[in-house]
């Protein structure tokens, strides 16, 4: 009857927290968003590494089963130097993309988006090349995507031109199938497809580790049959901010979101 | 003999330091940059003056004689509320700029562009009231300004279509004069000068603080007149990252980059 806790370095795990609501309606969800210090996607593997394990303890604080770790740059650069630090299960979301991308590629060439950290840290292409050496994995870092999104320039001119030119080596490279290696980019999935063509798959990770969560906690008998679902999301600044946009990544309004201080 | 201590959530004060360094060449400064939680200008006032006051914590353990706020956002949102708390003297970047504004404008007709903090503090608004209560007054938030800076998009289509997006409402008003307010808005001079028109002043605060800081040392008998001008520079993340885009904003690269925790 445990919470799940999820956490994201701010708006952009609800994506995932969407799919957790849609498999797991039972499970309660304690979210948290480290809106203070957003966004982790420019910043260092160790600088990331420190604000993950202080969102985990205050996840711990409230009594979660499971931690779920919605943000691609903190499942590359900390999930493998944190997951056995820990007694709870922690699962990220690279494992599950991968997996899917490599299941859907028919050419064997994969392209990765993401921001800066992830794509530096070669997270995607390990896992990739571990579950099929074969693959040719192509990545980019779309920096400024994760700004688009939040302004909310979804379409038009603006984003379709800077699309085409971070896109570009992954059209070159004849990918067929395109992770979004990052929780903000499926929110641009028309303006993606439209740049690389309606043949090529773009993989959302979100689906993916909803499945894997739900698995592990059938595996580990930690399922929640009997509840009703109740999701709390917590902040480290501006509710209001979080709130607004929080919408657009869930599909429905949020209520229950609190500012605390998780440090 | 002490150095100067200059603050910014990350590398856009060092438009400011550049100033400082062409007016007082004597003076040592010591530059904090607090990468590992920038950017500020999405953030709420409370959490800027929560940020601010650990940064100005730390310059006074370089025993800084003097505090500037190389940032639009915190000395908006941070400025009023802390500038009595502290010993040192602590200037900050809205004054001098609405003032050097008041001085140019011919129509009484100022506009003002920042990020959302800065627009939302109205505080470029209350000081130019406060020094000629006729001006009309016209700002607006350029989110994606900032993005488009760190990404090195200085130029063409994109920062083009944005900015006459951003910049209508300032046409509109018919101003004659524009704050840039916020320090990484300077490098993207020639896009707003060519939307706003020719005969449209820019305001870059940079200069007037460089003023106000000489003006206040010399009242204050604070002035070093035989020092080398040496810079420190210490960064909370990614001295790296700081470093490449340091030369941007400085116009000569930056040596001596250190990181630091802060908190």
């Amino acid at each position: 009857m445990r919470p799940i806790g999820v956490f994201d370095s701010g708006v952009g795990g609800l994506t995932v927290v969407k799919e957790l609501i849609r498999q797991l309606p039972n499970e309660d969800i304690v979210y948290f968003g480290d809106t203070a210090r957003v966004p982790y996607g420019i910043k260092s593997k160790e600088t990331v590494i420190r604000f993950s394990i202080e969102n985990i303890l205050f996840l711990l604080k409230h009594d979660v089963k499971f931690i779920c770790i919605a943000c691609n740059t903190v499942s590359s650069y900390a999930l493998p130097e944190i997951k056995n630090h820990f007694k709870v299960p922690i699962v990220g979301v690279i494992s599950p993309g991968a997996r899917e991308a490599v299941y859907a590629t028919q050419n064997k060439r994969i392209g990765v988006i993401g921001t800066k950290g992830t794509i530096k840290s070669r997270a995607y292409e390990l896992e990739i090349k571990q579950l099929d050496p074969k693959v040719k994995v192509t990545a980019v870092a779309c920096p400024l995507f994760v700004p688009f999104v939040e302004e909310g320039w979804l379409s038009g001119e603006v984003v379709s031109t800077v699309a085409k030119e971070y896109l570009q080596p992954l059209k070159d490279a004849k990918v067929d199938t395109v992770i979004l290696g990052c929780t903000h980019y499926p929110l641009l999935k028309p303006v993606i497809k439209r740049v690389m063509g309606k043949d090529v798959k773009l993989i959302d990770s979100a689906k993916q580790v909803a499945i894997e969560v739900n698995k592990i906690l059938a595996s580990e008998n930690l399922l929640n049959k009997k509840g009703r679902g109740r999701t709390d999301f917590f902040v480290s600044d501006n509710p209001e901010w979080f709130s607004n946009l929080a919408g657009r990544f869930l599909g429905r309004p949020t209520k229950n979101v609190k500012k605390v201080n998780n440090v």
